[in-house]
């Protein structure tokens, strides 16, 4: 067996299923691995950079590996973006890339065709990453990049194969393995902290971020908020974990996040924060977002967060979120006797009811995508995927998508990186094909990945890529407006949406009024062949900044 | 002034005109700074990393810096592929990136909204990298950046400014500027020794490469081509230096180079490399492109090409070729009386003749590409810069192209990467806007940077995209058949060329038999309009390997 089946056989048997590449000289032997691979189907995606994030999609999805094939050179460089964005979203991703023969391989300079030392420019952005010199050391390197990817906090991992070792034969019984070191987590002195400091509470909030996904430990999450009464808010990556409608549940959080969120966060005297980073979106310069008395609590796989000079943390714990609700969980009875939360979670949910995202007023012409955004969530049902990656549709997505039981979203989580969403939709296809997608653009981001549209093509997804035309980057205009007077730099022609999805052979609808809306979208989910749907928006609509809203109607 | 403005003015004043940018709400305040700026044009991109690549247009024709401006986050980090582009083509190109305001940065991670600590992570593919830290420092840092980016080897260099110090006022009496080092040249004890080498050889053959642009000592060289009747060859970033119809020049070498130059180096018994790094595709693996006896000696600004352990140079100078060229001249009246040529440049010259990258047989149905580009080059003229990337297309036309005086040509030299050609046709309009570029582009390379056919649209530029429809990847195909068993993976489905030019505002036409070339050429080339022309050519053509053929002959 030579190395490249090797590589198609373990990732088979680890359960990776999809493979995501653009096809090379450089990487032909292990395109050609994976392509003969039975029960693995592969992708060809149409840029480096989408092949991994169709591959993040498949890990956010099915929290497992994601795995991207590229070339040397310009194939492992165009691939970077996508490794960084994995990078920042903690998400497990494998980049098997090619590389120049061993023979031609130099450091610092690209002497051999398409030649580029790879794995000295990913290092301080994954968590494992290795050249592979010896044949034999491929199963050690593959097994290292896994529990690395996949443990702590998880993130990309890079193996670099040289040409002539692709094709190489392995000797089965001489090959290393890794042994994953064993870590002691109890931290149990830690919890009951915790603990006490819930029950001395008036006001706890529990925040909730990716680690929930990461850790699965969602079930768990919800019983204990059940429970104990206590109110919940989500980060930008778990905002589908709960449904919207759960009563321990208030939405996103932040500066971007829901109206209810906001105002809940400015009430609460302690915040919990369970597998968040806490990014400056979620708590807002100086942690604005909080009342000042408000104590922080941290629980988190990363101690990074916990060298941070800007976040006062009372109480930091580098734990696994399982191994710390579980504990929680076991003490339940306890808590709940030391505990009435009731009242508390009453005024969240009065909140809740007087803060909601669509107001009446925005029901008219032009539309306004705040409506659409609700409509589209009254519309859909468990077997719809969300995907949105950046600007004014992301913001406006997840501050007014409503989610339901079942129900996921993808996004670009902390980079908001313009051009995703199409990548993350057809990632989101492949894996999960009873699924349907519903992919928010907007008219700026969607020229990014606009190659990917013939992916969605060529392989009849069932993506409905809905795309808000209102007129340009509206979230950068935001900005403009605010710090600029008002003069913009990008481009003012939008591209004819109706011409491009003919080009790309998708069908085609638009929706310019708000009662077109309910017809056309039943319709246009009723079929499962891939559409553009163009929805023209009001061009002059701001996004609603609950802090700032705050901020007004105090001042008045 | 604050540091935005003052940025806006430098590189002014250095004569940057055309500044390539996505606008980005971490650098609008360097967006605003441009756009203000009286004099300079900005030209708005559809992904960041072909803004780079346009910048490098602009630095590679006009041998002068070009400048990109990016947003924070994965504005950056979609940079990344054109910045090791520009570093593996050693091209001067100057990258400035919006950060997250100074409060918000944090290292090795994303805390802030579209965080990244870029500079960490670019330092080994930059020449010189920096993350402003006082406004007062901005004077250094471009000074420097400007130095380092143009000064030995070329390379690109980046320079990271938080949103918070954008907009800050610098106190212009109170900045420290940069001042270069001082560097000793005096190698002529070195040159004489190389001068030795060429006198006491008979058949000598001068390889030149980019090195002759950097160091704009075209003319010099051939000068000394002319008086000393040396035969030349080029790498492949000077394949347009020399007029294909020079006396003294016989194309492109290497394993994909013309078939006269590898027959012309396979007879060389010295080959005086110049400003070129020799790469494999140059040699061949082990050298297989010379002759056994053949001696190898350099002359580069690059100290890297001297510590390859695969190449076996007998004589390396370190030196700038425009002082190394200098004195050759001041001597070459020495060198003529104890050196003659004359029949070995004779040989060579018997052998352009004989071996023409075009013979009749390719002059029919369907359209060979050779016979295609051979076309293109008799229809244009001086006024003409041709752009190309990867694959077949790049493939043949650094073989087939027969370059007339003043014509140019940009591509990807190193890396051969998929799609470059439209990015880089824009850069070279933009700065060059008397000229009309012929951009050839594979139908597989097409795709991944289609998005800024809208950017070639909006500007209304003077670019004709030739599209080679030969059914997909063709030259990874060629790869396929030979260690595959011909099993490809790409995706089969082309495009509708077409449709996509319509879509994108482009007019249209395609070529479909070879007796269609001479009058559609001329036609599309005698409008200034952008323009899609789908040539529809042989899917099964290979490519001519010169090495390759002349062993074959040799073996029968």
């Amino acid at each position: 067996m030579n190395v490249a089946d090797y590589i198609a056989d373990f990732l088979y048997e680890l359960g990776v299923r999809n493979i995501f590449m653009l096809s090379g000289t450089g990487s032909v032997k292990l395109d050609d691995a994976f392509a003969r691979k039975k029960g693995m189907k592969y992708i060809c995606s149409r840029h480096e950079a989408t092949a991994v994030v169709m591959a993040e999609a498949v890990a956010k999805l099915k929290n497992n590996l994601g795995v991207a094939v590229v070339t040397t050179g310009p194939g492992g460089t165009n691939a970077i973006a996508g490794v960084v964005e994995a990078w920042v979203d903690s998400t497990p991703v494998m980049v098997i890339s090619g590389q120049v023969s061993s023979t031609q391989y130099i450091k610092d300079r690209a002497f051999g065709i398409q030649g580029f030392n790879i794995i000295d420019n990913v290092e301080k952005f994954t968590k494992y990453s290795a050249l592979l010199t010896d044949p034999n050391l491929i199963k050690y390197h593959l097994e290292k990049a896994v529990y690395e990817a996949t443990s702590g906090r998880p993130g990309p991992v890079w193996i670099d194969i040289p040409m002539d070792l692709q094709s190489k034969e392995v000797d089965l019984d001489n090959m290393i393995g890794f042994v994953p070191p064993i870590c002691d987590i109890n931290k149990t002195h830690l919890y009951d902290l915790l603990i006490e400091k819930i029950i001395s509470s008036e006001r706890p909030l529990i925040a909730f971020g990716k680690g929930v996904k990461i850790s699965k430990t969602t079930e768990k999450l919800i019983k204990i908020l059940e429970e104990l009464n206590v109110p919940s808010i989500s980060a930008r990556m778990a905002n589908d974990a709960i449904p919207f409608s759960h009563k321990n549940y208030f939405g996103m959080g932040g500066i971007r996040g829901r109206r209810c969120a906001a105002r809940v966060m400015k009430k609460a005297d302690l915040l919990v924060a369970l597998g968040t980073s806490c990014s400056f979106a979620f708590l807002g310069e100086d942690n604005a977002c909080l009342n000042s008395g408000c104590q922080i609590a941290v629980v988190n796989i990363d101690e990074k967060i916990f060298t941070r000079k800007d976040l006062e943390i009372e109480l930091g714990i580098q734990a696994d979120l399982d191994n710390f609700l579980s504990y929680l969980l076991k003490n339940i009875n306890t808590i709940k006797q030391r505990t009435n939360f009731k009242k508390w979670l009453g005024l969240c949910q009065t909140i809740k009811k007087e803060y909601p995202m669509v107001v009446d007023s925005m029901k008219g012409n032009p539309i306004n995508s705040y409506h659409l955004i609700e409509c589209l969530s009254q519309l859909t049902d468990s077997r719809h995927i969300f995907i949105n990656d950046a600007g004014s549709s992301a913001y406006i997505s997840s501050q007014a998508l409503n989610f339901k039981d079942g129900q996921r979203e993808l996004t670009s989580g902390a980079f908001y990186t313009m051009g995703l969403t199409l990548p993350l939709a057809i990632g989101a296809a492949v894996c999960e094909p009873n699924s349907q997608i519903i992919a928010i653009s907007g008219d700026g981001s969607l020229e990014l990945n606009i190659q990917e549209l013939q992916t969605i093509n060529i392989n009849n997804l069932n993506i409905k890529v809905f795309v808000i035309n209102n007129g340009g980057y509206a979230s950068i205009r935001d900005s403009q407006d605010a710090m600029c007077g008002g003069r913009y730099t990008d481009s003012e022609q939008i591209l004819n949406f109706q011409k491009i999805a003919n080009a790309f052979g998708l069908g085609y609808e638009i929706i310019e009024t708000e009662d077109q809306i309910e017809n056309k979208v039943k319709s246009v989910l009723s079929e499962s062949s891939p559409m553009l749907i163009e929805v023209v928006c009001d061009s002059q609509q701001h996004m609603i900044q609950p802090l700032e809203e705050m901020k007004e109607l105090e001042n008045r």
